[in-house]
């Protein structure tokens, strides 16, 4: 457990401290669950309420809010500085150097000498690890791999043949890295299997989540740009080009030789046909649906399957909401419109 | 094989024998594949066609039906009763106890002298392992987990630090518990990571299909409440609570911090957002959506995306069928208003 | 690296050869990316304008398409040929013969001597592995599973007991074979276990993609057809039939019970209730929902949720679209209506 005074998060994150600067904190906490000792944060001004009544010892809030916890800290963005305090205060418990008795390492392979690698991994030829890299126990790194520095992959990972990964990558158990993607030919006895013998770049900075796979290119590259962060159980196919900084939620599916940009922000759930492409900083809702080829603009912000700008998408739904209520009023319509019709017969028969 | 009389299994599952008690059964079958010494079971009146057809020894059937076999064993619940026969006849095979010498176990974790652990399995520091539980080969376990009594870990499956997992817990291949959630605070630069420093609990008597992911909480505690079955390649996020009692059916989603009471049915595909309420009992249909911060009333059964009551999705998905036809009528309706009124400026002009 | 004549290809491939044919070709390549040494093809007319900037040695041409490379190789189906050059120019790097040290066989296992079986391999009792089949590391394999000859099972998949594979059947890393299927009757205190004591039998020729999941059959046999192809996240129920050449595109859920029958086609993340049949060659959009017991006709098209005939699907969502345009009108008629009904009791009223 590692102890901090108020004062030295507070320097930390560039907060101003409010009240006791000497107190010490030993541990994060969800601002309902924090005690003696705890720090925790208070989002927003709705959250006001509930801060009132931490015990915490420390809450980290936003400039200009009252303090009522033994000490405060003030920060612009009180989620982004707790994070940051949480990082110092917990850190990841790191894996002592050295290759275990029982990892299948290749002769040729580069293994750093800060490097972990744990019982019943192997490393194929021609690979290397980086300095203080951990490759957990029971993964499959395959030949000719390149894992650079400050990477953490989770126990059963594997990556196949030829992969590159960059430095402070993180891959989550169950993760599968440079499979053959998903393309055939249809031959008249069947299907001929198209080459998939591309590869995948994963650039710094990379998380992924478990059980996710990114498929290798077919001819060309897979590649995940720097900073992005990809959840559980989301496929990434050959070919598919995802910038940086892209956040991509659980059980996401992106089709081959799609390209999403820089910045963008995709639900869980969401399925992206083949040659699509997301521009920049564009935001996609939960289990959208987006058509092959397709265009979505920088910074739009789509729903729906297929999707649609979200305003629209809210008005149709809504819409679709009152189609009995439509229909309704269509039939007294015809009916007020059929006795019009009855009356103006009439009045042309008098 | 074990044989049991149908007399024997009658008194198991408290039914009542009809025709031959004596006959020996030694294994179950479905209706149409049964043959001489299996037992199968008619599930419902609408199923008797085909029992009269059955070369089974001996049929389940529900009480006041018809006998065409030569043992039947009448009782209230025919599919319960054949799966607690079947439980008996066919029994999961269990490893013999004992640690295999390719097991890699911390020298402070304690595991039950009764229990298995397979070939390179991986136990962490502090872990302790329960009364005939099987750790099958190539299971990772992570440092400070309890695993129960009469627990099966199936192969490859990967539990992280600090987890807990009850009693008569089934994980199948691939599982992952306990990686860290999906969050993360946007800063000037990229993403910082939010703390995932919480945990799991699994309760007893949960099922866990295979691949399926289970994220430990951020700070708090992701709970998987007791008898609770998922099936495969489910994503279940970061401070989830489950009930108990609950069924998830194949690749669905839900959200962080989402809560499914008790005995809820949730279909597969369907996606939760985050901070939802699912009441007791309440069931959602496949494929559905279920918007954040949403609460399903107890007992209600929602469909669709966004998700409603299922009279209401279904009515206005048959509406949403018929939209050429409003189409069609209100062109229709649209003529023949414009006929009236040019009669109507007729008259008016004479 | 595998250097060939141009003509020697065209030759492999039944092609007309347009230029050198002894130009020596040793890698294949996208269009774009080609440069000396190297073999592209253009799939039809419209990729002519980028092949005429190709920088390859040879290109893959439709028939009567003018040839602006060093040489042509002339194809009624240019990908095709591609394809088929790409295995003999790149063909899969082989293991060579040999069980691992580390690998545990079960005494009474039965390996050809021409397989492999990489490291911390894992093969249960009973179990058979044919001629050239490789079993990577990291892989567990129950008991009485049967392998045929020429398969390659990736790093850490796993095969539970009694499953049965055919020949040249490639299974990617993390897939589980043989899973119990989800399947619980429902009891006064919770859920009882339905018995799933089948198997899986996989076919000749078949693919499946990373960390996909097959259930064994709860009394009878899942079964995917031969040349089948399955891709990443996929979840197969217990039960389901699966023809031959059907392709099954990344996080398609198929439920219990349900067949589909040759040479279908099914988009990702489609949706399939239990007891539906799929008929011969239907093709199923992505995301589509097929509800329980829906029979899709032999060469259908389907889309959206539930699934109806494309050309239907495509009218209905254009019309979903027009929803606040009709709404208007409806309006607009509603207002029309009352004038003329006013004006009309003015009349009477005259």
């Amino acid at each position: 457990m590692r102890y901090r005074t108020v004062a030295e998060l507070a320097a930390l994150v560039g907060g101003q401290t409010i009240g006791d600067g000497d107190l010490l904190i030993n541990r994060v906490a969800a601002l309902d669950e924090a005690g003696e000792g705890a720090i925790a944060f208070v989002e927003d001004e709705r959250a006001m309420e509930r801060a009132k009544k931490s015990h915490a010892s420390c809450l980290i809030v936003p400039e200009g809010v009252a303090c009522h916890t033994p000490a405060c800290i003030a920060v612009k963005h009180p989620k982004l500085a707790f994070a940051r305090i949480a990082a110092i205060i917990h850190p990841r418990e790191q894996r002592a150097p050295g290759i275990s008795p029982t990892a299948v390492v290749a002769d040729d392979a580069v293994v750093a000498a800060t490097a972990y690698v744990g019982p019943y991994a192997r490393i194929g030829a021609g690979s290397v690890v980086g300095e203080r890299t951990e490759i957990h126990d029971g993964t499959s790194i395959g030949e000719r791999v390149k894992i650079g520095d400050d990477c953490v992959i989770h126990p059963n990972v594997v990556i196949y043949d030829g992969v590159t990964i960059g430095n402070r990558v993180v891959l989550h158990a169950g993760v599968v890295v440079g499979a053959d993607g998903f393309g055939y030919v249809r031959a008249v006895d069947g299907y001929c299997k198209f080459p998939q013998i591309g590869t995948v770049v994963i650039e710094d900075d990379v998380e992924i989540g478990a059980n996710t796979c990114i498929d290798r290119g077919a001819l060309g590259t897979t590649r995940i740009g720097r900073g992005t962060k990809i959840d559980n159980l989301v496929q990434i196919a050959h070919n598919v080009q995802i910038g940086a900084r892209v956040v991509i939620a659980a059980q996401t599916g992106v089709s081959g030789s799609t390209v999403i940009e820089d910045d963008c922000v995709i639900g869980g759930q969401v399925g992206m046909g083949d040659h699509a492409r997301v521009q920049r900083g564009a935001v996609i809702g939960s289990k959208a649906g987006i058509l092959p080829g397709k265009i979505v603009r920088a910074g739009a912000v789509v729903w729906g399957i297929p999707a649609r700008p979200l305003d629209e998408y809210k008005r149709l739904n809504a819409l679709w909401g009152r189609l009995p209520e439509m229909r309704t009023e269509l039939e007294e319509l015809r009916r007020r419109l059929r006795e019009l019709e009855e009356r103006a017969r009439d009045v042309t028969q008098e």
